[in-house]
Formats: C-alpha cells, sequence, structure tokens
C-alpha cells in the first residue's frame, strides 16, 4: 500500500489551493502522486447522454472508458470505500496517495487553516496531525508552515513518507477478504513464496509482487 | 481475468443501443457487468473548473474522487492500454466485461449490423465473431440474431463465457511484469501456494485468491 497523507481543513480553508501547488512540487522530486477528494454529498462526474452515462444506467456495475492518453471508470459501490481499499485498487503505480479530505480518518493529515474561514483549527491533538499549514497564529505542537511553503511540507512528507519503503510486506486476500497473519506467519509466508518463485526460470528480485489465482475464463 | 466479449459494428449501428438491452438482461441473469468503452479520439469525462479537473491539471498521474454510493478514477496514460490490463485494474469484481469497439482487438466479438449505416459487416471470418446482430440479410458462419433478440445473445455469452469458469489460473508479477510460466510449473505454484495457505488459521477455500508483497510503507 502506498502512503496515504490527508489534507484536510475547514471548507474554503483552501485545501484544493494548497494540493495545486503541493503535487506539482512532489512530482518535480521524482514522486508520482496520486490525488483522492473525499465527496460526502454525491458527485456526477460522467454527463447525462454520454455512452458511458448509458451503460451505467442500463446497470453495468463498473464503466470504464479508455483513450490513448487516459482511462477513467466510474464504479458504483455498496458505501463508502476506505481509502485504503481505493488506493490498493485505483492508484497502481503511484508513490503517494494525497487525499483531500477525510478528517475523520486514522490516516496521518496535513491541516489547512485560515482563521478567516473557521475560528479554531478542526483537529485535535489526537487527530494524528503532522503538519499545519497557516498564516495565523495556532497553538500546536506539530510543525507549522506558511501557506506558501510547499518546499516545507514536501520535505516534511519526503522525509516522513517516501523514504522508509523498502520493508516488505505480504497481503492475502481470499474472494477479496483479507486473511489475517500475525507478523511471524507473515514473514514465513513471505519468504515461502518468495523461496518458490526464485527457483522459477524468469525470477527477477522484484520489490513488489503479485499473485493471482482465480477462475479460469473460457476464451 | 474475466471473459472479455467486444461489441462492434460501424458507427452509429447501435451498439451502445444494443448494450443498453444486453445489460439488463446479463444482470437479470445475476452476473455482474462491467462495461467499457473504446475512444479513440480522446474523452473528457471530468469537467473543467472542479477540483477534480484541478488536481489532475496540477500533475496527478490518477485523480480519484470517492463517496458513498460512487468511486471514479481518472489516470493518464503513456498510450492505449490494452483491455486486459484494464479489465484486471479496474474490473474488480465484475463477473464479465462487455466492451463497446475494439474490432481490431483478437477478443471474441459480436458485431451489430445496420446495412442502412454500412454496406456490409466490418469483420471478416478471421475476426473471432462468435455472433452476428442484424435485422438485414447477411452472408455468416456464425450464429444470426435479430437485434431485438437480447435473450439469444445473452443466452450464447452465458454458455460460451461464463459457465466454465471454473478452473484456476495463477499469475505472478514481479514488479507489474508478468513472471512466465508454463502450465506444468503453473499448477505446481499455484498448490504450493494454496497448500501454504490452507495451515494457516483464517484459511477459508476461495477461487479467488490475491498475494501482494510490497515495500512496506511507514507510518
Amino acid at each position: 500500500m502506498i502512503p496515504i497523507v490527508c489534507i484536510v481543513g475547514a471548507s474554503d480553508s483552501g485545501k484544493t489551493t494548497f494540493l495545486e501547488k503541493l503535487i506539482p512540487e512532489l512530482t518535480r522530486r521524482g514522486y508520482r502522486v496520486g490525488a483522492l477528494k473525499h465527496d460526502v454529498h454525491g458527485f456526477e462526474m460522467d454527463r447525462e447522454g454520454k455512452d458511458t452515462w448509458k451503460l451505467r444506467q442500463a446497470g453495468a456495475q463498473t464503466v470504464a472508458i479508455s483513450s490513448p492518453a487516459m482511462v477513467a471508470a466510474i464504479r458504483k459501490t455498496k458505501g463508502e470505500l476506505d481509502p485504503r481499499e481505493v488506493a490498493g485498487r485505483l492508484f497502481w503505480n503511484e508513490d503517494i496517495l494525497l487525499t483531500e479530505g477525510y478528517k475523520r480518518s486514522h490516516f496521518p493529515k496535513i491541516e489547512v487553516f485560515r482563521a478567516e474561514v473557521e475560528p479554531a483549527p478542526i483537529c485535535g491533538p489526537k487527530d494524528n496531525v503532522v503538519a499545519m499549514v497557516t498564516d495565523d497564529p495556532v497553538s500546536t505542537e506539530v510543525p507549522v508552515f506558511p501557506l506558501s511553503d510547499v518546499t516545507g511540507i514536501a520535505g516534511l512528507i519526503e522525509s516522513r513518507f517516501l523514504k522508509e519503503r523498502r520493508k516488505r510486506k505480504i497481503q492475502v486476500q481470499l474472494d477479496g477478504k483479507q486473511l489475517p497473519m500475525n507478523e511471524f506467519v507473515r514473514d514465513i509466508v513471505c519468504s515461502g513464496v518468495i523461496g518458490m518463485l526464485s527457483t522459477l526460470r524468469g525470477w527477477e528480485p522484484a520489490m513488489d509482487i503479485t499473485i493471482r489465482i482465480r477462475p479460469e475464463e473460457e476464451g
């Protein structure tokens, strides 16, 4: 799973504007950035009357459209997905996922705060806030950066979330459901799988290994 | 990989209209249907000025938006993705993927033909056409269904692509690259993995097993 960092703040505090500066800065540093917007009301991304819209109306659970430059997909969900699931499913080769919103999640957060829109920061000391971005005086234990200091925040994100990604982790899903394993078992299965694969012709040491066993389709 | 069936035909032949009838029929039969539109020109799904649009402009490689009812994502690609990759990435738990277009692919195809828009069918005998849908006389070796016979086509799809999905298949990806294995090795690795997992507490027999070993992030 890639690291997830949530940019949170009151409505109209400038989260999107801040992300519009932060994303290019992280991209410039060589990271592939994914962005996820939390929408509590219900968005409409497609347009009525378009073919993709019609296919969704007809009952397709997921509708995608693919062109030489982009691919897009809309999936109906039963309730809101956890950002972790969204990250695992939709962000295939990004290095980091920045979210706009998810203030109630347990992920590390950066709060954008402007006193003119909200009397006080919306996050408290227990909210896993790693930094505040504000030009106003705030009382906080975490590092504070001015709204213009995108370099500072990018540096903090880089050092805290992007440097230490070398340890391995294993996840096993059975029909989509996570198999719980303690660390000991995890290590054994991980070594067992890698040991088995490494005897095969074509094996190359890889950090990211996916094994998928599925029903075989015909044709 | 789920089965992929391409609904093809000349421009304006009625592919979308046919899919709008076929999708509900397959859904009614209990299948989860995904739909993929092939867009050769370049689509614009998002709207200028929206937050998601701004985040993409800022350089995010993939932008997603998640609400209680839906999740959507737009990803920039370098060139067109193979429908197989789109199927593997974006259709998590569909039973079948119906595409609109991809007439030059090698996937099984159903051609929608209307003589009033095109003098002859666009697919030939080597194009892996499994059925024709038309109300006009055509010379073909494959089964022909009238435009209104959605039940007939759904039956054909069901019997040819949806009944024989019980055999297992294993795929191993190393840093995103497929590890080539012959059938013998595939069987051994498949049994080895399932054998190892089945000794774990929490194991339940599953058709779809995913093991992912990845760099571990911090935090």
